[in-house]
């Protein structure tokens, strides 16, 4: 952490200052320039806040220069993490450099509608199963999912398809409910949900962290570093579309992060066009980009009847309409030197 | 709900679509012009989205009509609601139009501190003491509050004063504790955890709940109606500022939304201008600029020792800085009928 | 345009106002319903604001049915509009699907220079040079660029290398000096300069129309309308980046407007990695999901000394990477059906 | 200007680095840490941009310390600016600080309307009249304003009200026209368009700068800087509501910048809360806050006819209802130490 202080600052004051953070365990590199004196706080700086200083008078600006999230980023950690559920496999490794698809329902529905998808999108290339059965809804009045008996469908359709499945997370109290689930998914909302971080850090199970649709890529990190220092480190990165001024699609899907967050983090990073755009027709071209920015996984609603859909039918590919979209995959697969 | 079809399509294609919408309970209004046909839904639409129309090719746009939330909407309440807790009543009624003041530490650090606190912006005129138990922070390193120790301190300067307490409420799991607790703060960041919603919902407590940080209006009422359809009609709104593309503040306060609101909604409406800004110099002019725009009460931080508080002290105001601006804005108050 | 009246709008209003749009030229058709009246205008309601009904106290809701583009958008011009400025092609047509690469430098800084990158990008494969003479800097006290000179040093690079090409123009004084270039670029900050609009209208050339960085795609697409309703239908529609609230790249790449304009409009779409995310590591990856998502060109900036460049070198490949990036994109472009 | 090394950069490196920057003619102050290396460059770093160090791959972060505003900024001129436009003062000085009304139609209509909005908001206590000759709109189908005509009938009105007038410079072709004009408006979608800045820089005129609705403060202050730069010191701020996610106003009205700019610049501050929100039923609340934050104009929209305004009807006030906002507004003046 570097600290710039005002000109003219009186020698006392800075003595005082230094003392200060002497005190709280730093040592301090001091440098005094004609205009300008720079404090370098040497130590564990990750539980400062750059803000926190400007109560000191004397301070002008804070810079950090080591990055907060230890456990999430590269520095410490340079070989990218590899998370395994079922036979489904996300992350690049020495050999192999899986794309993997996720694809299911935005809501299970009854078990006939699950089992078809499941083994639809199983048959069309997919890797894991997901569907949902708490569903946030922005109104009260909508449909809020199955719940439990959603759980009890979507471990019929893991058995009748052999598909590792994932689903959404809502509430610490369901979490003995997602025993046999294989990826818990924490949504866009709770992103910041702390309780439920500590909750899912404490799980052992690979969890698919979806970035919140107003948080900064560094946010998401901070966010990772709950998890992992509640000592989970197979924690899957999820951008889903980002919330903007123009609304002309659903969410801006920002697929610079994935660069950026391959550059930064170890961790697997996955892309859900469906929730982004929320229009069907638009998810195969921003798949075909994602899977050409380099991610490792695409995440993608597919529904066997999308006019019924009891949820976010109009963002829902036809089981035929995947099938298409795979087939379409293959080539960008190979041309990434991934393995669909 | 008015749906308006694309040009061209078949008498058939509307005769199917009509019945499908009857037989989910709505009475139609067709209307037929030479280029477009319009179709009117008479009944409850408030389970409806708009935007799941659209997987019906037929469908050129939707346009809702009626507001979606019926228990927030002024529509069906019309009369302010008024909410008391202890003796600080929030909202205006015939003949009483209070501008009620709720100050206090970000984080309650000791019992000393919260009392003494409590003492000094009771003496400046607060009628609500604020203070932090479980602070929800971007980082796990971070300093997270006393927790339930800091609800019993809460609790003595609630005895210490006289004054009704508020704090936050972050996880359902903690609801117990917040037995003798006045007013349950939801926070930005929770303004969309559902599960937490339905639980303050069920309390039958003053609930104050933040607009997040990238929540519309419309999206913070239908949270609000989660709230209300639960069976608690004591909501108190808070805006706090939202995200934007300049950093200058910490979030940009939007007061545009004091006037929206009370056209909207019969519910009472608080400003927090110390979060928003996150500089305690620029919270005078704002909390100023909040009571000229109308609102019913002011959230501001006060530390008695900014410069060391554990959390946020760079945007908390001193003792007797509050007090200063007690002063000023007594005459704010009385331009605009309220009691201070 | 429908207009939805307030329930118990009294007949004698909605007569008024029936009569006062009738008087304004518009048929009007009228829908009774039990609690709502419909009106629905018939007749050119492009040079109407939706907003401006809502004086009329009669008036709840308004909806643009037809859109507001008549040029721009498909509805009345099926066909792509393919645009040829020297040997280059952009847009795609029976046939022929170009990928179309516009190369070059931020800043045109002298004749070795911008002849060396022309050459060297020529070789790579890209279609057409770009190279700034006139620079827009939030600065004033940055460098601006070579100005008139800089014109007869790319006009020297365009004859030394054979490539067309393409410069921004910033203000109508220097159109005249204009009559060489080959295709006219308006930048994101002028996006909504009207008089720069009309003039260039005017001018026939080939026009790339950069999305102002907080402009919606509509508003994107009524600025070409202020160049087709002038005359000119040569319009390439270029998306550069928006402004959001992460500051983690310059601007957040917004790809969903490649299908979604291809939907909407007639005109080809280029993409510019470069000034979006302003890194230029980021931008191989990033071109290349472009061309997976659909565009029809690509504008990249090459610099052959990035590091002493003038102006943006740390968005700008070299030579060497822009060639290799090259190579890379030929694989997307041959899966899209695109000759690059 | 401070720059942080990236740990382990090897000494000849950062020679290097150092003899580049003197010879740019900085005097460089290094400080090496135990783990990391801080060059501090001396001398005029105004034309410096931070990104521009990001292509040495040594450099690990950027950091100026001191503002790239040098005339606009208060370091170096700490006294307010005052700006006389015939009898109208905007700006606070020794002895008298003035609250400065500026009101009048969006477009200038017809002579007898300007003439009668002029007479009636004089009459209310407006000290500057407001009328555009040339409007910007999105749409090339909307009513542009009379032009030339209207400079005339506003002329006009200036003559018969004995008030200052301001109205907008859309063109640097139009500048000849504005020789009688007391005040030239840049508007929000010209903050940038520097070929227009750098015109009235010469025009010797006092000059209103809307804020971009995408433009950080900062940037304003960049934009502000072009005009002082080029020798015109007469600039007047004008906040008129920022872009963001949230559709309910128009724009986001941002009161914050009221004490923050006064912090940071020595001009004066008006607000426009009729632009920003749109709706004419949220003015008074709006301005009411506004003053409470300190600004040191306002500036309305008044129409004679608002249901029949060729322009942004919506958003305007009747005379009636401007003089009834006059009336409260002494009140705030007052707690404010303005003069109405």
């Amino acid at each position: 952490m570097i600290v710039v202080l005002k000109p003219k600052t009186r020698p006392d004051a800075i003595e005082t200052f230094v003392s200060q953070l002497e005190a709280k365990g730093f040592k301090i590199h001091l440098s005094r320039g004609e205009e300008t004196t720079i404090l370098g706080l040497i130590g564990d700086t990750s539980r400062l806040r750059e803000e926190s200083f400007l109560t000191n008078d004397a301070v002008e600006r804070v810079m950090r220069v080591t990055s907060p999230y230890k456990l999430a980023g590269r520095a410490f950690h340079p070989d990218n993490t590899v998370i395994r559920a079922g036979n489904a496999v996300l992350g690049k490794e020495q050999g192999n450099a899986p794309l993997t698809v996720i694809a299911g329902p935005c809501s299970v529905e009854s078990e006939e509608q699950i089992i078809a998808v499941a083994l639809a999108v199983k048959a069309a290339g997919a890797k894991i199963l997901r569907g949902g059965a708490w569903k946030p809804r922005t109104s009260p009045y909508s449909f809020q999912g199955l719940g439990s008996e959603g759980i009890t469908l979507l471990l019929a359709a893991k058995k009748a398809s052999g598909l590792p499945v994932i689903t959404e997370l809502l509430s610490i109290n369901q979490i003995d409910l997602f025993a046999d689930i294989d990826i818990i998914q924490i949504g866009a909302r709770n992103m910041q949900n702390y309780d439920l971080l500590k909750e899912v850090g404490l799980s052992g199970k690979p969890v698919l962290l979806k970035r919140g649709l107003s948080s900064t890529v560094k946010e998401l990190l901070m966010s990772v570093e709950y998890i992992l220092a509640a000592g989970n480190p197979r924690v899957i990165l999820c951008e889903r579309g980002i919330r903007t001024f123009d609304p002309y699609t659903r969410n801006t899907l920002d697929l610079s992060v994935i660069p950026w967050l391959q550059k930064e983090t170890h961790l697997p990073i996955v892309v859900d066009p469906s929730h982004a755009c929320g229009m069907s027709w638009m998810v195969p071209p921003l798949t075909k980009a994602a899977v050409a920015a380099g991610a490792d996984g695409i995440m993608v609603e597919v529904h066997n009847n999308p006019a019924a859909a009891l949820c976010d039918g109009e963002q829902s590919l036809t089981p035929a309409a995947f099938a298409e979209l795979m087939r379409q995959l293959a080539g960008y697969a190979k041309l990434e030197g991934r393995t669909l």
